[in-house]
């Protein structure tokens, strides 16, 4: 079994976003030198996820706002009365109290997961026709690490 | 380590639908011929989900009608007044101005995830007793696929 | 590839708990005594998950507040007007007519996801500087089973 293992890193100029990372994964996977086996893709950091989904603008502008919807980030007017309710009790995160903003961030890595396999078979990447593969910044404009684990023959 | 690829395709009658894969998946370990090692179980669209758990029919009805709420589908009169706030301003996703409908599917995706693992310990799928495999549907009535990945030894 | 299964058992004495179980999954993969490879992390049940995120109750008591929120249990008073529209129709889960009370514990396994991955880099769990394992547990107070299985060499 042949192991190689990437870490990337990121810096995102907004606080959250999309950022598609399927070549960076085709590249650790060609760099390995397996036909056959998966890959790991894996968020190192607790405000962040990976998701598998279509490389459209409009899905991922619709998902950004939904899920703050779901999970309403405190340091903005909630958005609207859904949000509001959503917020814990009395309307911030308990999370806040040593000084932290981002509790919201935490929730989205949970909604969204913070990480994927992908198959690889015949040294390819074994996805769907629309799958690519992007890390989910939630509380960005700072350093943030990603590893790729590929495992094979 | 071996390896063993396994593709399955659907065409639901319905637009959303679980459809139990268990005993797919046992198969495509059992013709792997491994007795340690790992079965990846990954959707190949970005509309559809793969989730674990028990096969009686009043939790798929219930978590269908709860993922309607958390993700509306523009296409139907949202199911009350949270759903309608949960959708996007002004009430539809960005993704259908391309002439899509299944905007919430690809966030119901995102709900659901699109793979599980699944161990396998002396030859046979190491699962709880009441964990079933399922395919979830949710933009269905066309041909989608799924990708079954054994691998060990 | 070596391939080493530890199963853990968990008895919370509350219904809805957070369990950290990081040095449970390091002690399984140095007994596996593998130094490139990944450890799967599972719940054997359908009413508990496994989370990745900071050993930090703020966090831990938002989650299972806001999780009550978008998957509120039908045998305690729903949190506002959302939690209450988020029930299905008529206000009681459709797994209840059977005489079960946990649909909400099955779509908090859904939201939570009942599995992560962790890879393993030179014999240590390559985990992020703030990751720590958690069985989330939503429906205890009786045995619940986890399986670990390490692979790699």
């Amino acid at each position: 079994m042949k192991a190689h293992t990437v870490y990337l890193t990121f810096n995102t100029e907004r606080r959250r976003e999309f950022v598609r990372i399927t070549e960076d994964v085709e590249t650790a996977v060609r760099d390995a030198g397996i036909s056959e086996g998966m890959v790991l893709v894996s968020a190192m950091h607790i405000t962040a996820g990976v998701w598998v989904n279509d490389d459209e603008p409009g899905i991922q502008a619709d998902a950004l706002e939904w899920l703050d919807k779901l999970a309403p980030p405190s340091w903005q007017e909630p958005n609207g009365e859904v949000a509001r309710a959503l917020l814990p009790d009395p309307a911030d995160y308990r999370h806040h109290r040593g000084g932290e903003d981002n509790g919201d961030a935490h929730l989205k890595n949970l909604l969204v997961h913070h990480q994927v396999i992908v198959p690889v078979t015949e040294g390819e990447l074994d996805l769907g026709p629309w799958q690519q593969i992007f890390y989910c910044e939630f509380d960005g404009r700072r350093r943030k690490r990603l590893v790729i684990k590929v495992m094979g023959e």
